[in-house]
């Protein structure tokens, strides 16, 4: 009888704990600069926050039952329902702008696929409360940062923006009617994914014009046409003028653009940046600015996604409340610094080992070890009594960077023990009052 | 239309997830000075895996449920049966001792009671593939520093301390049956919790004869009777020896119970312990040497347990591996940490606001923050502009301790901002260039 792991979950050995706590580490340090606040909520919550917030289809992602309660229950696909819940119950006792950060393990029922999880970890960073482009821009540069800080940069990976309020008034501009625009918008998002012919068929249904479409097309395009940002922002706006689409809210949806690119270009950003329409984050819940962040090579998938949410707080059950975030998984991130080659080492490492030469300094070692672990050190000693020199060979073993040897005849002799450092194997005698003081020494080293 | 969390499901608001991790924090910390290694699981694991460990009846307890792959699945109780799974999985492999810890969320279905959560996170400390009693030893120091590391002292808590192999052996000693060892751990493990009279007649119902119960009275009564560990071993060996059942068996069991004071002691823990016959931890599953830690008051729950299980490997289909392990959860230990007022400061902090007097020197800013949050620092600004005054409010109430006042006849003319303690609220003038290199303050500070 041997049990496994469930397919999707995955076991964390210690030298795959290491590589994930790096990754955690690094996305607390990017939270913590730029002042974002730690939550968390529960992993199990209720069926229908996330029914209220992505609509039935979603139930069949998810980890979801009956609880011995009766209540529906599901297991959190992502964190921002629980976010918006938790903002929602505090209405507004909280200080705004909110910046929270999060990093839940969260879960999908997926289809069993290579290399498909059933479970990851994801950083997420919410700010709600304001609705100034400032935010976006923030946000993005926080989300940039959460690579950079692994040592990642703009050779490597790429932020992929658009602004669903952009492509929305060009739409209508074009002549589709608001009911029609979410139906584009599942086009542009397919856009990459599915035949041109398809996209084009579908948008002649939603009633754009064949100049409408040819226009749509040359803005998709621009992000292969011109290779950066300032040149794409160039190419767009010219495109804008050229096709005459520049009525009073496309010209506003194009001066926030504008504005989102001046902020993050003086964060020292813009190489990281491409304007991309054809990014709309799927059908509903975002309402403006939305980005995505790929490997550079775009062998992988998405590594972050994120944007603006204006209307869930209130679809939750909220005042109004201007909002937006990213979500960042593990997977596709460890991934990605696997290939650069920006992996820590996982090599167990120990700050001391100490050697037990024979049974009568048992207390020297025990005292010792209660010494350095009070001072914050991490040490190790063998459980049972071993040769000195099978000693030495687990102290190496375990990366230890120092050694004390203690010996009853240094011990009930001189009151020394001897330190050795591992790296360059010279050795020293040390007093054992002066790591121990004098008084527990003197007691110790008396037979 | 407001939704709730689920009934027994905390949410962490930033100052509650400032105590988590906190303790997360501290924990780790011990792990670190111990030489663990940390691991972690799927928190969704086979109902079967945990059915193997404890039989049929934690069912009822658990959150389990059908998947959509029709796999009977439970959300994860505890964690031992996922770290038994994964050792076994790894067989031979692995460099022992292995010692590993986790610091996983906890899930059970409980009848919902006053302050009864239905999860939790737990600290695990376990030792896999050493037999010897001076792993015990040092699990239970390690526990007991998991405490200390929050300023938490002998006044405040005690280990109560025992061993399955020493009252079984009694037990034997007394002319039980194999068979009813485990019917009087049953009623030792309520010892505290029913009238003596209960306990008695189910010993007598066991086999155990009058004199036997009157000795077994005494020792379950020996921490109360005397004050320190050195006092119970005595008074225990003593009663062992009046009432004669220093046979073999008992006899091991004693030394071996003496030699774990003996180690505890040298590392200068003697004050927390307590004997406490009375010790059994559940029905099954421990094998050896177990202990709870307590509150010195006695007011709370156990705010720890563990032991000794050297058959679990062995049942979930591994080569026979001796193993024992702890558990500590943060509910109960963040409660004594309240009282004793150890609790940290969970108002937010940081290093730096900078204040941006008008739009024109937005650059600086921005470029400003970009270099200090390189730096590490936690760095906050206004995302619209603001009067100084309400900046300066802002930088205030979110503990800032610096605030940098970037104006524009300040950048503009000397090339230099205000810099602000804003605890003591001196304020010094400082180059632009020695913040931000020549280049760069050169050109930002150029209208």
């Amino acid at each position: 009888m041997k049990f496994q792991s469930l397919p999707g979950f995955r076991d964390s050995y210690p030298a795959d704990m290491a590589i994930r706590q790096h990754i955690i580490t690094g996305w607390n340090a990017v939270a913590h600069r730029y002042g974002f606040e730690q939550y968390d909520g529960p992993p199990l919550e209720s069926l229908e926050l996330y029914v209220a917030k992505s609509g039935e289809e979603i139930v069949g992602q998810l980890y979801n039952f009956t609880d011995k309660g009766s209540r529906e229950v599901a297991m959190r696909p992502e964190m921002t329902p629980t976010l918006a819940r938790m903002v929602v119950a505090k209405g507004s006792s909280l200080r705004r702008p909110v910046k929270w950060f999060a990093i839940p393990q969260l879960f999908r029922y997926e289809r069993q696929q290579k290399g498909r999880l059933r479970e990851h970890w994801q950083f997420n960073m919410d700010i709600l409360g304001e609705a100034d482009v400032a935010a976006d821009a923030e946000l993005l540069a926080a989300a940039i940062d959460s690579l950079r800080i692994f040592g990642l940069e703009s050779a490597d990976f790429i932020a992929r923006v658009s602004d669903r309020r952009l492509l929305s008034a060009i739409l209508l501009h074009l002549g589709a009617s608001e009911s029609q625009v979410p139906a584009v918008f599942a086009v542009v998002d397919k856009w990459e994914r599915q035949p041109l012919a398809v996209s084009i068929d579908k948008l002649v249904t939603a009633g754009i014009s064949q100049t409408g479409i040819d226009g749509l097309q040359a803005a998709m395009r621009i992000r292969q046409d011109h290779p950066t940002i300032h040149a794409q922002m160039q190419a767009f706006e010219a495109l804008c003028a050229a096709e005459k689409w520049l009525d009073p809210a496309v010209t506003e949806a194009v001066d926030r653009m504008k504005r989102y690119v001046e902020i993050l270009d003086a964060y020292g950003l813009a190489a990281y940046l491409q304007l991309d329409l054809t990014i709309v984050r799927g059908l509903a819940y975002y309402t403006g600015i939305v980005f995505e962040l790929f490997d550079a090579k775009g062998e992988l998938r998405a590594i972050c996604g994120g944007g603006r949410y204006d209307k869930l707080i209130e679809t939750l059950g909220g005042d109004p409340m201007p909002a937006l975030g990213f979500g960042m998984g593990d997977v596709v991130l460890a991934e990605l610094l696997k290939q650069r080659g920006l992996l820590p080492d996982t090599k167990p490492t120990l700050d001391a080992y100490i050697v037990q030469v024979s049974a009568d300094v048992e207390t020297v070692v025990l005292a010792l070890a209660r010494k350095l672990r009070d001072d914050g050190l991490s040490v190790e000693r063998a459980f049972t009594l071993a040769g000195v020199g099978k000693q030495l060979k687990a102290a190496s073993a375990l990366g230890a960077a120092k050694v004390y040897i203690v010996g009853p005849d240094e011990i009930f002799g001189s009151q020394q023990v001897v330190e050795r450092d591992m790296a360059t194997g010279t050795e020293q005698r040390i007093s054992l009052a002066s790591l121990l003081g004098d008084a527990l020494a003197g007691k110790l080293a008396t037979r």
